[in-house]
């Protein structure tokens, strides 16, 4: 049997090894750009590198570990674990004080589990054989989180690429934000009247968002994701998805 | 002489006790809709009120206020004390994590200060006499920033009304993030290539940002406001709103 708990804690400790570093002991050159291209295509910085060797120094002995950065490391296990280090990296490097990380954990080729952590309020969201919980990191208390009832706003992803679909969003009188890290947007979706994400999807992006919201209305193809709590927003943002 | 390390004290407290209250006191009535409407136009949510009476309490000996939800408060001081007591009110009720607080102060009509709280992070950056700083309001400690050589990512607040402008932004490769709060936004303006904000512009939302970066490049007219580090964005994107 998969020892969940000890994974649990194990993702939990690379975070908080990573808010440390983030908090304490980076410099200047940790964000500059390293002489490597990572695996999702992106140009890493330095502490994409950081970032993504303090989770295998955590998580490499529960399984092979798929990463943004380095792709799939080993292939050995029935066990995957499908890791975006750094997600928001752009945000990070600005200041912008949206960013975190993604876990997901494939036991048999099928998600088990999802965990999705900010860095900036050290709040994870994680979901274990479908029991979803929210804690703070720092201090490993639980987070409870009021149902909103009434969302004024949507997450658009990457809407700077797409202004056409921004533009019919606008016609709807759709409000959005792009806060520009897609696996803290998504896994917020309950809270929201939609996010929509459009562009080249990743494994590493999207893993444990959806499975942490798989609850909600989710529709997925090559170039988009939609996730919506009610219905009424997946088909409206489908629509106009599909007019283009 | 007007005291403004006391003025200091006094801003900290206020957001230190709303931080205090969001944080361990708040429940779900607190994120209703209040049967006000505010001065400046917005649906005032009751925690709206609740921030500004904060801040009322801390700040009131002080000067006159005036203030997003109440106006202005009274008019028989050479001090004048222009709040917002929540910038990003509905990533706040949507739990965005991304929204904060602004005041400025103003001495015989002339802005003396400026504090931008974001309540996420609990860091604050403000400026007084000229003199820029950046703290953790928690435990007082001074934050060092790294100065951001090569962002990749500008901020444009309300780009869900302005679909015009995204495109062009878009024609010239410009990405954007667009995450809901623009006095947060504006104040972390020179780690970003620009901060657009488009729309009615009112005091409460710009006062304190625009004194904290009087040493970038900004341009404001009735409808926007653009601020940049490198005269180059300033002059590009004034060009776009131009020609719309």
């Amino acid at each position: 049997m998969f020892d969940y708990n000890s994974f649990t804690n194990a993702v939990i400790k690379a975070n908080k090894e990573l808010y440390e570093y983030i908090n304490t002991h980076m410099d200047s050159s940790d964000l500059e750009e390293s002489s490597t291209i990572g695996y999702g295509g992106d140009n890493t910085l330095n502490i994409d590198l950081i970032a993504e060797n303090i989770f295998i120094k955590y998580l490499d002995s529960f399984g092979d570990i798929f990463s943004e950065e380095a792709g799939l490391l080993t292939s050995n296990s029935n066990i995957q674990i499908i890791i975006d280090p750094l997600d928001g990296s752009h945000n990070f490097l600005s200041g912008l004080p949206y960013y975190g990380t993604s876990v997901a954990l494939k036991v048999d080729s099928e998600i088990k589990a999802g965990f999705v952590v900010n860095l900036v309020n050290h709040i994870m969201i994680y979901k274990v054989n479908g029991d979803l919980k929210q804690i703070d990191i720092l201090n490993n208390k639980t987070i409870n989180s009021f149902e909103i009832k009434n969302p004024q706003i949507g997450v658009f992803e990457r809407a700077y690429s797409y202004p056409n679909i921004a533009r019919k969003l606008n016609e709807k009188k759709l409000k959005f934000r792009s806060p520009g890290a897609v696996a803290l947007s998504l896994c917020n979706a309950k809270n929201y009247n939609f996010v929509l994400f459009v562009g080249s999807i990743r494994e590493f992006d999207i893993a444990a968002a959806l499975y942490i919201c798989s609850d909600l209305f989710i529709h997925i193809e090559a170039e988009f994701l939609i996730m919506a709590k009610k219905q009424y927003y997946l088909t409206l943002i489908k629509e106009i998805i599909k007019e283009e």
